[in-house]
């Protein structure tokens, strides 16, 4: 067969994602999933769903829940974006705002999507080292470029950035595009959505995946200027115009308004993350100060990918990066106290047997 | 304020699609969809949806439905990619596809989509002129290009090209990757799926927003041999992990296995359209033959662009489209028995009052 079309096609590397096991029996903290069911609206909502309603299209503009988002982050409703998680959010902004000759910058050490994204349109990137407690470090992002992304708190690393530092390197930037990724802002950090009526060029994602426990129904948001925010619209209506369909905008607006639940299951994983954080400092671990749902842990004595063998051999999944700098850490999802205690308990057979 | 980030971010003129009015008290004939509700059995799949397992991500490789339309097609689960609907599918198809230098050719009277992909991602394209009668001219297609597209049947036209008509240009044009854009299909029209595992450059896309009457949901499908689906694929997972939640994954397979249903709903929808045609040729309009869920008419003494105000002011939407030589046509979806015989006496009370 003639295979000349293969020539004038794209071929890509596509981004990886963790494990998703098909079977039920493990303890699942590899891809950074709420230990908690979503809302209880979430359910009910559900049942007042009437599937007749699917013959028709949804709501292009999702209006009911943009506007519940732009209460629930006291924005404009046309300050607000929402797509198909965040990874359609932050592949639909690096197509919108990453369009000049110039390289973006984002951390060596990041959300691996990233150089996926720019490789897929072909947008020159540089990856700028963290220092060696894995921090950003502002002044590296003071110097010509065509945009800057980074996720605060950072992952896989967990570490965030103070609020300052954000606002000196967006402010220093003011004539590219800074996206601010805060997938995992909701479990203790700053988040510079206070930024946004300030610097017009500023850019934040949030996820509904993590804090709000829907990473099944799929919604993601992009906050920024009224003007910022129309021309990722009008990006994104040049590829879909329906991403989010009618069932999922239902069901989302329905979990947004429900603040005092999403306050609750957030401090449960807080302190359990906490706690976790400490045995796991007992028992020799370095363990850095983490603002997001999960922790980057790494033990002088050990090595973390046989550390990773032997808990999903036990059914514990966590998640391991053969990446360099960080092939001997672990990113740990923080699951339920239960959970988190099966864990630790395994983490100190391995340690009696492996640590003499 | 300053603006300069305004420079490096990509400015688009997006596609629009028809209103979607949030007022219910009309007879909605202006976007295509079926006036029949989905299969029972989606109701019936939504009781059983567990609102808890939304706090996982979904299944990125959509493994049931992807089965469950393998079997439908009668096709390899490989031969299967599944997107957020069609357009979001095509999209993807585009920066897949069609990344040559040279121009790719569809339809001057087509998707208005196209041109709107082409933009967003710097492909050049050409529009191939349809003849007096609004048919493909397969010569058309027959010389140097960087890729084909075009819908079978055409929208709006509602006309169908003839399987020979696609094999030949399939055929001709083995060095590059040819789409066949299937949305309406079902509506009596021949497929070109029972073509893919002859011509490897072939990719065929339905939706299920139309004869599954899922619009709501979000449901498109690209079939081809395995090797041009992987890259489909390749490029999506550099887009997006996940685009479809769920519950969609969920009620979308249990619709695909009612096939009965969906018989019976396409059937009525046919028996309702050729019925119209029958009597707005009676009363004096031109109406090709349709293969569609929709007719594209015009009236030699009539102005469509009047008629079109006339009913909407009427609570009738049908689409009409300020285009080129298609701006004293009106299409108009194809709704049930009731529907369709309130349009005729709205016609009917234009023509008697407009026509002396």
């Amino acid at each position: 067969m003639s295979k000349a079309w293969i020539d004038k096609i794209r071929k890509v590397t596509p981004y990886v994602p963790g494990d998703q096991p098909k079977v039920t029996n493990i303890i699942k903290l590899n891809t950074n999933e709420n230990p908690y069911p979503p809302s209880p609206r979430v359910a009910e909502a559900l049942k007042n769903i009437d599937t007749n309603r699917l013959r028709l299209y949804p709501d292009p503009e999702a209006t009911e829940l943009t506007q519940a988002l732009a209460d629930y982050y006291g924005l404009g409703s046309d300050q607000v974006f929402v797509g198909n998680g965040s990874d359609e959010v932050l592949a639909l902004a690096f197509l919108t705002y990453f369009n000049s000759d110039k390289e973006i910058l984002f951390p060596n050490i990041s959300y691996s999507f990233y150089p996926v994204y720019g490789d897929l349109y072909g947008i020159k990137y540089r990856k700028v080292p963290l220092n060696d407690n894995f921090e950003i470090n502002k002044n590296d992002y003071m110097v010509t470029n065509g945009g800057i992304i980074f996720p605060n708190p950072n992952a896989p690393t967990s570490i965030e950035a103070p609020l300052e530092v954000v606002e000196d390197i967006v402010k220093a930037n003011r004539d590219v595009v800074v996206i601010i990724d805060e997938a995992y802002v909701d479990f203790g950090a700053q988040s510079a959505v206070e930024l946004i009526n300030k610097y017009d060029n500023l850019v934040v994602v949030h996820t509904y995946s993590k804090s709000r426990a829907l990473a099944g129904l799929r919604l993601g948001v992009a906050l920024g200027s009224k003007e910022i925010i129309s021309h990722l619209k009008a990006v994104k209506n040049s590829f879909n115009s329906y991403p989010i369909d009618y069932i999922a905008q239902t069901l989302a607006t329905a979990a947004i308004k429900d603040v005092d639940y999403f306050k609750e299951i957030t401090n449960k994983v807080i302190n359990t993350r906490d706690y976790v954080t400490t045995e796991l400092k007992k028992l020799g671990f370095v363990v850095p100060d983490s603002k997001a749902n999960f922790l980057f842990v790494t033990h002088p004595q050990l090595s973390a990918k046989d550390l990773f063998e032997f808990l999903k051999e036990n059914k514990i999944f966590v998640r391991y990066f053969n990446s360099p700098l960080i092939d001997n850490h672990l990113r740990i999802t923080i699951g339920t106290d239960e959970e988190m205690g099966e864990l630790l308990k395994f983490i100190k057979t391995y340690l009696e047997k492996n640590l003499k």
